[in-house]
């Protein structure tokens, strides 16, 4: 399999945005990484989304967009893997680049969730229909159900997730893109609108639209386009039970668990030897799961781990520097692929404000659902 | 890349099939593939499907079938390319094989479109939403602008149609899989209700549940499970746009031509060197519009050329042994993968009464909507 790096990004304001349909979108974000790449062809390319189906009544999004993109007859295809479709969409590329396949290779994701429809109901189709949506439950009924368990079992407290959204917001104010781009308090947080006990207002990322794109070659040729080689050095995907009821244990989300583990051993590295990571922070709890899943602290202690400012932008391991699905928003199609724009970013030292320093490596994981699907990417600067 | 193999074959029976749910019938193919290629484990799976979210309000079905399948943990993608999800998904799956990511891999169709939910409106999200369905066209009005177009442009007929539906039909009456294994005759067809002038209910192929999945393996390690070899030797993958009044020509399908141009070039074959083939005909003019594209017979030409039974069993060129989406059913995101199933018993001499002679190398064409995306594959028995 050949080396493949990332030599073009390319993303979208997020937020309520009426005047932007699916295609246009997906068209923007495409075009600046086109444009940032500076390549001048595809070979293919590939479209996260989750539910343009449920939202935009379109399907048959690799036709439409290679359409709209002007890339007639240009091999495509969408990626559907729930809140995971953009991360997935990531590896496949990154699987037909170093194939040998395809050199050059358009990598977008995109959700148009403000449309009129019902996004509680379209969201739920990521969960099990027939056990769990059916019955009533939604994503934040299912998301506070871990999080009771999880304090239960390891006394997380909720000033400690609160802590999470607080940092979250402080790094998403340095982002022009992001969708709530202001600093909140843990007062704020805590006496939020409840949502789903013990789950407030400000414990959940928000409906968003979005589209964020990136370009992926062999790293062979990327030293044609670019002198900053940034390169993808790990890779992993897996699956668990799509209803929470059948997990051995709630609070652990395995399936990132075993996405880490894969990508870690393919790039030969340790959570240790990560500098910064974009996790899925669809709610609070599910970042203090996501950064024990991946072994940036102890199971059981992501709370404590978080609240002591081990996750901040000075932090130990910073975590969702972007803002994060919290701060950032979470048009679900697109926040795998924004992920990996952030990492680069960080790694190009182009990232402002909210720039890392010393960022060489970092991680990228992306979920599906309540954790029925993750994708883990790391990236590194050569 | 490495040469990959189809080593195992599992397709559920296509119909009206009311007591199975749609994981059901995903398990159902997948563990008979899984037996055919009596394989113990599987490294990555691939799930094409159009629409579960419109049918059946669920998406996520990486994680879904995985679960579902005892495979927890298992890499999953779902793949949607309208209707020709399924041949896209086994596209990735032959270049996950092919780039040494992975060794085995399931990849499975399936669609439930007896739900309940109105199969017309989640079938027109293959079109373009907003220039082609918001204003009330649907799929049997496009192809029977195509039909229109052809008629006057070459003369085509509807006997000829007629005869691409009557042909079907005796094949599929050979299938025990097939949704409407019965023949029908030339005065039925011309005679049935009207759909979409000019196109009857004859030419038109039914709304089905059904799955369909394939192992794929790499060629080398194929021979620790079967000797009789079978091997893509040739994959393309184009696209088109996706709306009818976008093309330069509608008669002419661009996006199946230059699929199936991708796929010789990789094969090093030309059309004529095709014993039997699997076509997308969704409707009769499809049939007729996909062979002239892949070079079977001139453009323009693919009414006389069926109706002097060239695509016959015993004809020149056999289409759609299995009886095609028209008489096996379309249950549209497992139609790619069954199309594989169908070359892979040609090819194994186990077709049974629709046995193709001498049957050595078969092609499959897959495709999205009105021909917004279009998948070519050639197998060959080794």
């Amino acid at each position: 399999m050949r080396d493949v790096a990332v030599i073009g990004i390319g993303i979208t304001k997020f937020g309520e945005l009426w005047w932007q349909n699916l295609r246009e979108l997906y068209v923007e974000a495409a075009l600046k990484a086109i444009k940032d790449a500076g390549v001048d062809h595809l070979d293919s390319m590939y479209v996260g989304c989750m539910t343009s189906g449920l939202f935009c009544a379109q399907e048959h999004l690799g036709s439409l967009m290679a359409d709209y993109l002007g890339q007639k007859h240009l091999p495509a295809y969408r990626i559907e893997s729930a809140c995971a479709s953009g991360g997935l969409a990531f590896r496949l590329g990154y699987i037909e680049v170093a194939s040998g396949m395809s050199d050059i290779v358009l990598v977008g994701g995109v959700e148009k969730m403000l449309t009129g429809a019902d996004a509680t109901f379209a969201l739920a189709s990521a969960a099990d229909q027939e056990y769990e949506a059916f019955h009533g439950n939604t994503f934040p009924g299912l998301y506070a159900m871990i999080a009771k368990a999880h304090m239960t079992k390891y006394g997380t407290t909720r000033e400690q997730m609160a802590a999470v959204a607080v940092k979250s917001h402080d790094n998403g104010s340095k982002n022009p893109n992001a969708q709530f781009p202001l600093k909140i308090s843990k007062e704020m947080v805590l006496n939020a609108t409840p949502v789903a006990d013990p789950l407030g207002l400000f414990d959940c990322s928000p409906v968003s639209d979005g589209a964020a794109a990136v370009i992926l070659c062999p790293v062979e040729l990327a030293k044609k386009y670019t002198d900053t080689i940034i390169k993808v050095i790990g890779s992993g995907a897996a699956t668990s039970t799509i209803a929470l009821h059948q997990r051995d244990d709630i609070t652990f989300l395995d399936a990132v668990y075993q996405a880490g583990k894969r990508a870690y051993e393919v790039a030969g590295l340790k959570p240790e030897d990560i500098d910064f990571a974009e996790v899925h922070d669809c709610f609070t709890i599910a970042e203090i799961c996501c950064i024990e899943a991946l072994g940036f602290c102890e199971v059981g202690q992501g709370g404590p781990f978080s609240e002591a400012g081990n996750t901040a932008l000075d932090g130990k391991v910073p975590i969702n520097t972007s803002g994060g699905l919290k701060s950032k928003g979470h048009p679900v199609g697109a926040t795998g692929v924004a992920q990996i724009v952030e990492l680069v970013e960080q790694l190009r030292g182009s990232a402002g404000e909210r720039q890392v320093k010393n960022a060489k490596r970092g991680l990228a994981q992306n979920m599906g659902g309540s954790g029925g699907s993750s994708v883990v990417h790391i990236l590194e600067v050569q």
